[in-house]
């Protein structure tokens, strides 16, 4: 069958903060798919502040989105028509094809996700990429173990709402910092942290970080994780206990900074404190994803990984989904719902 | 038989830099060793920095020195007359009881040292804390490998000169950095490093070890060993290869920072290059003290160890050594030879 698919275009590289005009909604027909050819419908897609990078020719270790033409990203659909053996109709798969409603691709772009074990958009979020990033992290470059004092910093992005979570499931105490006292209340009331810390409105996050770890009767942090940096890493190294981790995911704090950063101060503690701090990507990790998978299946099982998601709704809310991401308002991983 | 005994004895807490008048040198009568002791006579003694740390009373995980006694640091001596049935006169032994010619302790001051396989020296450089903190630092915590390059900051100082050796006759490249003509000729001529800079001479470092690291045909560097931070610490994560590792051994130009630091400013490579950067104290890898002596001792009979000393000859200079430390000119372990 043919079907319509709305999908957004790259029309021109945005200079600055993209603006609407950088971008096109334009109607495709998808025909009936070609031999070896699976034709998908997308439920979900998923944006991330790195498409903003894919927006831009510089060069990266992903190539530039390519202009007048669909942008990519991570989503989930369902096959329609299969021309490929190794899917049938009303299979659910994954593909880098988001930003559209719909579109044909060998069976090689796509890989099944099971249906039964959890609802679709988790395979974007803690079932995903995201969930891999913040297992990865906390499992194998941190070696999370169960009775840690875990900090988190971002804690109620799409990669920390998680993190906290497989920390508090971990049998871990976890401190969480966010913007602003909605965020905080997410952090206390869906991710049921230890202790929260609405970072603006704290003059010294050290004082802050200090007071919440004796608030919750630890003797200091255990493991940091990381996505700011800045005065969130000086914090969690004044903290740290001796043989602290931290993983350094991201340092959202540090990307736009032209100056000498101020902070962080007291790097010397790595050595005083024997602290090992190790920046890690996701994608070096896949080998973790089956065992992230099982693990993420069963807490969701058990109620124990609550949904972190802002939802938009419609291909037509895309780049409102995409602007959120800046806004600072979206609370956990931002989708939208396609289907 | 009682032996005389010169001692520097500590008589004030210094303000600032020590000054002669903080200090004293007295005559002691060593008697005969009473039940269980061993009487035992220096032979040589080390200085380090960290020793100004023990002549205040501030909070630290070493007490401080007490007044109106001899100072303690790492000595070794042989045994002259022995009531405890481990030793024997002529044992050559290792203490903590420096800054003196000869004493008498119980037995379980004293560790037993091999005086076929070294020279007595050797146990408190390569061979001793010295050795061990360079060897764990480079095999445990960067877990150096074969066909690594490695960046040695203070490359000629007591512990990167160990660093230097270890890291060449593990078959791996080695760009130093030391300060000084003097300094980098040593590198070169003794220490056979592949590469040297004299960071005082660079008005980049950056560059500099950019340009040493083109000049050995590397494409970055894969092992960091820092006793520096700093620039030194920006230079190593701008040239880093991906998954590279630091041992933070030190960060000296940082002790006496009281301003915000201005480097590094390029923190976020550890995470685009997935970067591992740990701290660490020797004390902590005791365990490793056995198989360091036997690589030592191995690497010192094949000719591959050069000694990196500078010595001072005399119980009466070594106060001299001290202050040698802190002058910058000494190269190697700064030592006394007390027999």
């Amino acid at each position: 069958m043919t079907m319509q698919s709305r999908e957004i275009q790259l029309k021109r590289r945005p200079v600055g903060a993209p603006v609407a005009e950088d971008f096109a909604t334009v109607e495709q027909a998808v025909p009936p798919p070609g031999p070896g050819e699976v034709q998908v419908r997308n439920l979900w897609m998923a944006v991330d502040p790195a498409m903003r990078g894919r927006m831009s020719d510089a060069k990266s270790y992903v190539p530039p989105f390519a202009l007048d033409t669909a942008m990519e990203g991570p989503a989930i659909g369902e096959v329609i028509v299969s021309n490929d053996p190794a899917f049938a109709p009303g299979d659910l798969v994954f593909s880098r094809l988001g930003w559209r409603q719909a579109f044909n691709a060998p069976g090689t772009a796509l890989q099944h996700r099971d249906r039964q074990a959890l609802p679709p958009q988790a395979y974007l979020c803690f079932a995903g990429m995201t969930g891999l990033t913040a297992y990865a992290g906390l499992i194998r470059i941190a070696e999370l173990q169960p009775g840690d004092t875990v900090f988190v910093s971002a804690a109620s992005g799409a990669v920390g709402s998680i993190a906290c979570q497989i920390a508090r499931n971990m049998g871990c105490k976890v401190i969480g910092s966010a913007g602003g006292p909605d965020k905080t209340a997410f952090l206390h009331d869906v991710l049921k942290v230890d202790a929260a810390i609405d970072y603006k409105a704290e003059p010294n996050l050290t004082k802050a970080l200090a007071r919440e770890v004796k608030a919750i009767g630890a003797s200091g942090i255990d493991v940091y994780f990381d996505n700011v940096g800045g005065d969130h890493l000086q914090a969690a190294l004044s903290l740290a206990n001796d043989f602290a981790r931290f993983a350094i995911c991201g340092m959202i704090s540090q990307y736009n900074v032209t100056d000498a950063p101020t902070v962080p101060r007291n790097l010397t503690m790595l050595m005083t404190k024997r602290i090992r701090m190790q920046g890690y990507i996701a994608l070096d990790h896949m080998d973790l994803e089956a065992e992230m998978l099982e693990r993420m299946t069963a807490w969701n099982q058990a109620g124990q990984m609550a949904s972190a998601e802002t939802v938009y709704d419609g291909i037509d809310k895309a780049l409102d989904a995409f602007w959120g991401l800046f806004s600072g308002a979206n609370i956990g991983r931002t989708m939208v719902r396609l289907g």
